[in-house]
């Protein structure tokens, strides 16, 4: 770890060393670590950042904003066929948080670590009148030339997502206007279930080999389904249309939406599912979904990519959607 | 880069899009970069983040911050004997940096990327509510086992610095109070070298060559000279003697401690020298002395490393000093 004094390092040693284990983390004593990428594979790197208040509530227990840092980062390795090799931490901690809460947040780092096979290789620890903030870099590897691009669809193929859409934003939305009738249709396990959905991300690692063996292109879905896939659309040069009942929605989503259709929207264009969006060609498919059923994942078709540009959204009559908001900005 | 929408995207493309010519940085169109390690080497990592406020002024202008979050990361690699391949960066921006400000930040990126050979591969731009925080995350290369390790340090070999230490400690000093009467003995350029030493750091990637080749350990000295080397003595398992009056200074910090002694405290304890501590075997001291002179950077014998624990700093008559701080905290 870098910069800082003695109470610093004190405060390293107590909190972060007994979870990085990796050798080449050398214990957290040096000034960088060394890592080894197996022989004839490349790395894939991955950086994200987060900051209370704008990418999670600063009143989130502290283990579950250390997940969603590590998940949020581990899902893009995953969407790029990536196998991972350890992450670097910086946090940048506010007068108000206190040691209880660092240790919770490095005991969430470190159960993922251990989980996602994604050890702790070092990072840095500061201080910051401001928000508590969290920057993680995610290195992993990928055969040499084997890294799933995101422009790199074609027109003709299937647009496939995994496991189901929305859940995190419907969490978000409880959270932030409970009342509304779709949750208030909703029981407390029903309720829980988004809820959790929105802090604990699922990084789809399962599945990063059958990416790199049958997707022609891939990301995570972070910012919303509708506005992700229009971005991987227009890099990609092609075009979409998605069939909005096909879109895999867990049993509480769709209940949810039974009682207050309007929630449709949040789920097609909510952020933070954090599924793999692929797009693959027919010959392909049935192997990949095999892959994507047997990691315990899954996987649904819901649209095709077209020649031309844009992307349509449409309902159960054919007719085109819109969206309020095409997909979840931060600015 | 990461997460966000739109106008996010746009903002990254016209901001760093120019400076991330790295084919693996993929343009930043993409979730992750990719990157190949040189047969037989392996990486050595690093990452450090600094907030406004607490790792430099605010009112610094953007390009010198980013310098200076660049160089802090590379004096890591340099010190580590390795050889930078790329960076990461993320951002957290405050509501009131305009896109000026940004447009500078990413050019003094650009700048150093093109000048240290660490291009931009990739990283993450968001907003916050707090100051502006930078964090970098560095990767360079090193032979297989070749890192060179701040643990390593024997008994019985000589502790060396390179180029001239306090000057940067010495800036930031005259930035608090000008009026100090080192100070007031100074030229205006002598303020100027003084100013420009803690607002842009050099990372002495000429001499990793000559680290890895005859450097039992090394750091560099981010912390304060007399902290870092009692560091690097502990992590080691010995002990060390400097000679104060054989620590390299630049004429312009001679001058300023001729006028005002108590200076000499903050050019042994204050941080920001990013030059690179390292203890050196007898039979080794010769040809690294040559490698960094031949470097244009120069090195300094200012010590022996001991059997025992603990760093005595003598003054010319050999009295021991002590000093009110070890090193520099930002805790």
């Amino acid at each position: 770890m870098g910069a800082g004094g003695s109470g610093e390092d004190q405060l390293i040693a107590r909190l972060f060393e007994p979870i990085a284990r990796h050798p080449g983390a050398l214990g957290l004593k040096d000034d960088a670590a060394f890592l080894d990428v197996p022989a004839g594979h490349q790395l894939v790197l991955t950086k994200d950042a987060l900051v209370a208040g704008v990418h999670f509530f600063a009143e989130d227990p502290p283990a579950s904003i250390a997940r969603k840092a590590m998940r949020v980062n581990l899902s893009d390795l995953a969407a790029k066929g990536a196998e991972p090799l350890g992450v670097l931490l910086a946090i940048a901690i506010p007068p108000e948080m206190g040691v209880e809460a660092l240790e919770a947040f490095a005991s969430g780092i470190g159960d993922d670590a251990l989980l996602f096979g994604a050890p702790l290789l070092g990072g840095d620890m500061v201080r910051t009148p401001g928000p508590f903030t969290v920057s993680i870099t995610a290195l992993g590897a990928v055969p040499v030339g084997g890294m799933v691009r995101r422009t790199t669809a074609e027109a003709g193929q299937a647009i496939v997502v995994t496991g189901t859409i929305g859940d995190a934003a419907l969490g978000l939305e409880l959270r932030l206007n409970p009342e509304r009738p779709g949750f208030r249709a909703l029981s407390e396990e029903q309720r829980s279930f988004l809820a959790d959905r929105y802090l604990n991300p699922r990084p789809r690692l399962g599945i990063a080999g059958a990416l790199r063996m049958h997707a022609g292109a891939a990301m995570d879905v972070s910012d919303g389904l509708a506005g992700d896939l229009a971005k991987m659309l227009v890099a990609s040069g092609v075009a979409g249309e998605v069939q909005a009942d096909r879109v895999p929605l867990s049993p509480t989503a769709r209940a949810a939406i039974a009682a207050e259709p309007a929630l449709m929207e949040n789920a097609l264009t909510g952020g933070d599912d954090y599924e793999v969006l692929a797009v693959i060609a027919d010959v392909h498919l049935d192997a990949f979904g095999a892959a994507a059923t047997a990691a315990g994942i899954g996987a649904t078709e819901i649209g095709r990519t077209l020649e031309g540009e844009g992307l349509v959204v449409r309902d159960a009559t054919g007719a085109a959607l819109s969206f309020a908001r095409g997909s979840f900005s931060h600015f």
